[in-house]
């Protein structure tokens, strides 16, 4: 297979764990004879310091014309606590997913047997938990109108859906729970907001079509509660925006460490893949950054082309490279391997 | 001293875990010898049932006249899976507390040495975690305009604040933090909304009245991360509305059970006190229900009018139910106390 990927390091980590990611490609790319041709571009921080855009036109224009985007991860604190600066690296991302159309974020929850121990959680607790979360990517407070008065003292954002935002998640949420253990809880805050009893009408519709599937809802503050008391209850999580975005970085810590977590955005025509960690500014350069959400990101973008085998493989080298404690200091304090070793292994199991 | 107590038992398990708090006021009132006169309301799904009203005219100039207000929870599926309600126990609430101006919630989060184990999250993650969280009450997207057009396909939420609503949450957090550990942990999503820059904009300010008080910011995803892998680093936690719905829950795992959990609600003149669970319909009427987050809530009202003595007897009589175990079925799965042997001890033990 040929396939054109933009990658797109980013800031902070970004670009230490992508280059490990691209390592296991280019190690798939021969072993199994596929054609991988790498285009790197500018995005987030680095960019407005280079361009003044974090999402410079020519990146833009290389993500729409690519068959998939591998991104590291974005921002900067220079901007967090500087509420007048007037472009941020986010919005880079952002309007990256919103020019792709990206509206479906999927984050697989797994913990590995071997680190069952690594998190903060009880063994019993998390032995056995499978869930994935559907995350809405495109809509809600993320992109709704926001203002700030002239004043600076007054500001407000809009969460805004439509029943069509809604339905096409909801399909492949639902598809995917066909697939899996046949049950889809769709969590909202329906008792308060408006946008959440759209969801759930909406959800409720579409699941005529998924007579196989249970369906059960949570309101967001139980659902919060509920990842951490029982994870194992949950096969498919399907819920919007900025819940998603709250509730799956949370999640990770059924694994351990949010940096084994990889996520697929998909839309109708592209496909972005990147890990769910953020851009870690004081890991950045110390080759202490763990690399195993890219490189698994890598494995979901080979899935996502039906490179089943290929996608395999890095699970089993991960799984290896995890069993044999070749890991980052984030999965074992006194490791002497850093992500550069770790991406090494991986490739070289490959 | 003498206290006009409002008592709103509302919905589900409200009425039982209710009348336990009550049993411990009348107790504490008889051994100190304060007057307290209860006048017990109507409000939520029950008010609805009778009324029409999810807060009745009388009940809201009841709450407006008194020193006090007890209540349970509030809530009633038969509402949350029908979009097209009219009319919704929570509108009772939300309005209460808007009328009320209850716009601080205040929920302390502290595990009991004899029920570490009770937690999902290990020993040493959980040993020694005390923390308070700050949730602004009265604003964001529980009170702003809310749209769903005609044909029932698009909807919206609006999110806002005023620099105003900040501010006086803010200091009330800074003052607790000041009597605490110093540190206040400002919780938001200041990479993407604009109400939460605003939010930082103005803490940021506020914190030049307190410079013995040192301030960080955690974005939201973040936040719900850290809760779980290590709640020790928590001090005070500031947030709006929302947020703090969702991370206030989602910490009450770290005590075990979140029927352990009070809160109090405060405006300039008037304030509330609840347990921080819902209204647990699945366990109406069976005397299971944990009446200690209501207990406790009656101990927070206490400690409002200054009686720390009285309010400390409480929280005594509750560490010693614990430690004999006589407590409910969620702290110990085989217990064959219920919600009114729970309270019988604590009113006992005053
Ligand atoms: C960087 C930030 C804008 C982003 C988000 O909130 O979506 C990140 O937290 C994520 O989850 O991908
Ligand atoms: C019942 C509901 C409206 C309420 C809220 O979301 O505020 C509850 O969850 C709470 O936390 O007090």
């Amino acid at each position: 297979m040929n396939l054109k990927i933009a990658v797109l390091p980013g800031d902070g980590i970004g670009p230490e764990v992508i280059a490990q990611a691209k390592k296991a490609l280019y190690a798939i790319g021969e072993v199994y004879n596929h054609e991988f041709v790498f285009e790197e571009a500018l995005m987030g921080a680095i960019a407005i310091d280079k361009t003044g855009n974090p999402l410079p036109e020519q990146t833009l224009n290389l993500c729409l014309n690519t068959d998939a985007v591998l991104f590291g991860a974005i921002g900067d604190p220079k901007y967090d606590n500087n509420p007048n600066a007037k472009v941020r690296p986010e919005q880079g991302l952002l309007k990256l997913r919103k020019e792709l159309g990206l509206f479906a974020n999927i984050r697989p929850i797994k913990p590995y047997k071997s680190l069952i121990d690594a998190s903060p959680l009880k063994r019993e607790i998390i032995d056995g938990a499978d869930f994935t979360i559907f995350r809405e990517l495109t809509g809600g407070a993320y992109f709704g109108a926001k203002t700030l008065n002239e004043e600076g003292t007054h500001a407000s954002d809009l969460c805004e859906y439509s029943e069509e935002e809604i339905t096409r998640i909801a399909h492949l949420a639902f598809k995917s729970a066909q697939n899996r253990r046949k049950k889809l809880t769709m969590v909202d805050k329906a008792n308060v907001l408006e946008t959440s009893r759209l969801w759930r009408k909406v959800v409720q519709k579409v699941s005529l079509n998924y007579p196989d599937v249970a369906l059960d809802f949570l309101f967001v503050d139980n659902a919060a509660m509920q990842l951490i008391l029982n994870p194992k209850q949950f096969d498919v999580i399907l819920t919007e925006n900025l819940f998603g975005d709250i509730l799956s970085d949370e999640a990770s810590v059924i694994t351990g460490s949010i940096g084994l977590l990889a996520s697929a955005s998909l839309g109708e025509k592209n496909a972005l893949f990147e890990p769910i960690h953020g851009s870690y500014p004081q890991a950045k350069g110390k080759n202490i950054a763990n690399p195993i959400a890219s490189i698994l990101s890598a494995a979901m973008l080979l899935e996502h082309f039906g490179l089943f085998k290929e996608a395999n493989v890095i699970y089993q080298a991960v799984e290896k490279a995890i069993e044999y404690k070749v890991v980052t200091i984030d999965l074992k304090p006194d490791s002497k391997f850093g992500t550069n070793e770790v991406g090494e292994f991986v490739s070289n199991f490959i």
